[in-house]
């Protein structure tokens, strides 16, 4: 019976965030400039709605009533996820999250404008107060959850994620990452890349995203593809919106774009149905999530048995050119380049770019650093995983973000998990169907199979220790993701 | 301090609406198929915030010390607006509300399919259970306000007005309409017509669409053109989303409506900011917005000078042919033919269409006239207005509309009244500023101006009565609709 109040409660907070969410995408891909003030306004409302019914009075005694009544296996976690919602919902003073929100977005706002301009001096003031307020929320959420502070952060976004595992991890990409990347841009310092000569009309690169989409099993019927500035997965599961964004004298960047949210679209397409307006039916976790995207852009669609089935479609809808050939596709697509830009950087780079900001966070939030040592600390780091120094160039440095102008401390690990996750499922994957460039070139479906059964219908049914270890029989271990790299990259 | 608490309260409705707005605008032009069911859940959800936001039980004590504390004349009529929104949707016992959703939810479902089929005898069961609770509605309203049955639900959606008045407009109507129409047809029967040779591709009737959007002064940076089944006026004022739907065969029909949804939009975008949250900043009543779609395209885009602007633009995209030409463009506009259809009458036929609707819902909430005796009586009228016999072809006839089926009675006068009201304001206008053909030609800002000054501008901050004869000297009153159709007709 409380179980059953909780289900109604809980659903009806599904629908308002589904309203969020469209709204959210509208705003986004749609909206015209002049209907910003009052959709934010509506927007604001809602959040306060969102947060009002996870903070109703009666949920500790549902809570307490359902635990002690009868409950499946499957109802027992939908209730403890129902919990972790309202937990975390509930354990920071009120006038702290308005703090924090203000700081945010006041820190956020002049960001926009303060990156562009060099401007550190100007931020620091303002991200010291982000950072003060996000020391309090850690410190309050520490306390009640009985983690370090960091760690209670990275709960938001990972849960179960510790950063003792988190150390171990980049540990031990530390040790081999950036050796390896010397010998990649080593081996590659003499190959031909051709880039594809445009203009590619934005129609065209439409078709053949949709194209590509169909062929990787997004469901039209829920779903569709527009255009935003900056792409995302949006939507709710039953109807998910992906987004990107076409330049005309580039075809690679919006294909591949298309194809990263497409691996997101399909996990929550994939959501188990009779959970999907619940909690436990959720998406995993950040790092599942991009496991999903990162298996469908790296594991799957650089993989050169992928590009040679892109190559004549690119052809077919912007006629034959010698870039579009398979071993061309597949060099530009491998293209190892270390850089300033964390969203620019390639797949082997990419660790080497979280890794930095997962000591420099862990250090601020535990105390270890203050705010304005920030820009050194980011240039030694530079310095030592890719050999940059990003000295007095705090736009391409430290100021490049977002995460952190709001107080989005603890998400960056996401990135890297989502990565060793994949390739942890491909190697499982492999070994259980067989090699990925035969599944690629002749049995798609078996690999949207592999993934529905062992990760998208589990939803947030099982931890992410145990979805990955059922799935791939094996706890977080970045061997297979080494050897993803070293097998594409110097074999 | 309570009229400030009640701005609040009221403010939060209208982002709760701002959702519903552009949620329900996506599910009818972008939303995939599979989406509906969970956003009519989720729309649903938020029917059921809206409603609870105005049974707060906190609102009549707000209101009584509003009232008694001070307050300017504007927040005088604001506070009164706002009691007439909580008026309505506390007027009825919630089992009744539930019974109504239910059953007219049922009967419309049913329709769909009925209506095609002909099938009366399968409505009427449906239609029965409809009728009886929208006559204890009615009885429960008439008993609340002091009015008389059908009356209680005529101020749903045109406050203030009154069937006494409706009988006298409607008798005049009826005095010299039928006979009219018979003039008009007598004098058309030999004129030459001829209609646009297509096909017109429905990315340059959308670009026709928007160019004439901006000479109609559609504010793009406030709201945006697409495509729905059923074209409709619909966001909200910051954000107005007009649909249209396009046949490639034929330009005429949805460059017309694209223009009659952006007089809907007009006035949308021209409601006064500072009081768009709240109920008096809303507009007036549905009479009064049909006056201005009716506005733009009765009084505004049907007149030769007009069609004079059009025919270039026509050409532009479509190049040109005969039937573009100015004459046969307002011959083609302003052809007159008695139909079975409503929707799709023109100028002239349209009030009997209303009138017949209008004479029967009213005898059927009053009790005088069965639902049983439907299609008989509409067969009698139809005959008596236009002349066309119904007897055996419901579809064509009784049930064409879907206003009945979901117990919308009262709502089908406000099509004519916005005509007259809308001939109202062009004689006044004309009156003021000169002949409408020079201000078409030469100034049509002049012509906005003059509806953003007299109409848009005062929202319902004045009741519609005032309202009209303010702008126009005169109370309801037919004969200025009576003159137009005669001079654009018989002259």
């Amino acid at each position: 019976m409380s179980y059953t109040a909780l289900v109604e409660h809980f659903e009806q907070l599904h629908h308002l965030q589904h309203l969020g969410a469209i709204c959210g995408w509208d705003q986004a891909t749609m909206m015209p400039p002049g209907g910003n003030e009052a959709r934010a306004e509506a927007l604001g409302t809602l959040a306060v709605l969102c947060h009002r019914q996870l903070q109703e009075a009666q949920l500790p005694d549902w809570f307490a009533a359902a635990e002690a009544g009868p409950l499946t296996p499957e109802q027992a976690v939908s209730l403890h996820e129902m919990r972790r919602a309202w937990r975390d919902a509930n354990m920071l003073p009120a006038d702290l999250v308005r703090a924090r929100s203000l700081a945010g977005s006041r820190c956020e706002h002049a960001w926009r404008s303060l990156r562009p301009a060099n401007d550190w001096a100007g931020f620091l003031p303002l991200f010291e107060e982000v950072l003060n307020l996000s020391r309090q929320a850690a410190s309050a959420r520490a306390e009640a959850l009985g983690l370090s502070r960091y760690d209670s952060l990275l709960e938001q976004y990972e849960p179960g994620m510790r950063s003792r595992q988190l150390d171990q991890l980049f540990g031990n990409l530390g040790g081999w990452l950036p050796d390896l990347i010397r010998q990649v841009q080593e081996r590659q310092r003499h190959e031909r890349v051709l880039a594809p000569s445009g203009p590619f009309p934005t129609t065209q690169q439409k078709a053949l995203g949709l194209e590509v989409m169909a062929l990787l099993g997004f469901d039209f019927a829920h779903g569709r593809l527009d255009v935003s500035a900056h792409p995302f997965c949006g939507g709710v599961g039953e109807d998910v919106r992906l987004t990107t964004r076409y330049d005309e004298q580039d075809v690679t960047q919006a294909l591949m774009g298309i194809i990263h949210e497409t691996g997101h679209a399909r996990y929550e397409q994939g959501l188990p149905a009779a959970w999907r307006k619940l909690p436990a039916g959720q998406a995993r976790s950040m790092g599942v999530h991009e496991s999903q995207s990162l298996f469908f852009e790296m594991q799957l669609a650089r993989h050169p048995a992928f590009l040679a089935r892109l190559a004549p479609m690119l052809e077919r809808h912007f006629g034959p050119q010698p870039a579009f050939v398979p071993d061309n596709l597949a060099r530009l697509y491998t293209r190892v380049e270390p850089g300033f830009i964390r969203v620019d950087a390639d797949e082997v780079t990419y660790p080497a770019h979280v890794m930095l900001r997962f000591e420099i966070e862990r250090d601020l939030i535990e105390g270890r650093m203050e705010a304005r040592d920030l820009p050194e600390r980011w240039d030694q780091l530079m310095q030592q995983y890719l050999g940059l120094s990003t000295k007095g160039n705090h736009k391409d440095g430290c100021l490049q973000d977002i995460h952190w102008t709001d107080g989005s401390f603890g998400y960056f690990p996401s990135y890297t998990l989502g990565a060793i996750y994949a390739a942890q499922q491909a190697a499982a994957m492999q070994q259980q169907l067989g090699p990925l460039d035969r599944l690629i070139g002749e049995d798609l479906p078996a690999i949207f199979g592999w993934l529905q059964q062992h990760i998208w219908q589990h939803a947030s049914l099982l931890e992410t220790g145990v979805l990955l270890s059922r799935a791939t029989g094996q706890a977080l271990d970045p061997a297979p993701f080494r050897l993803h790299l070293e097998q594409r990259y110097l074999a």
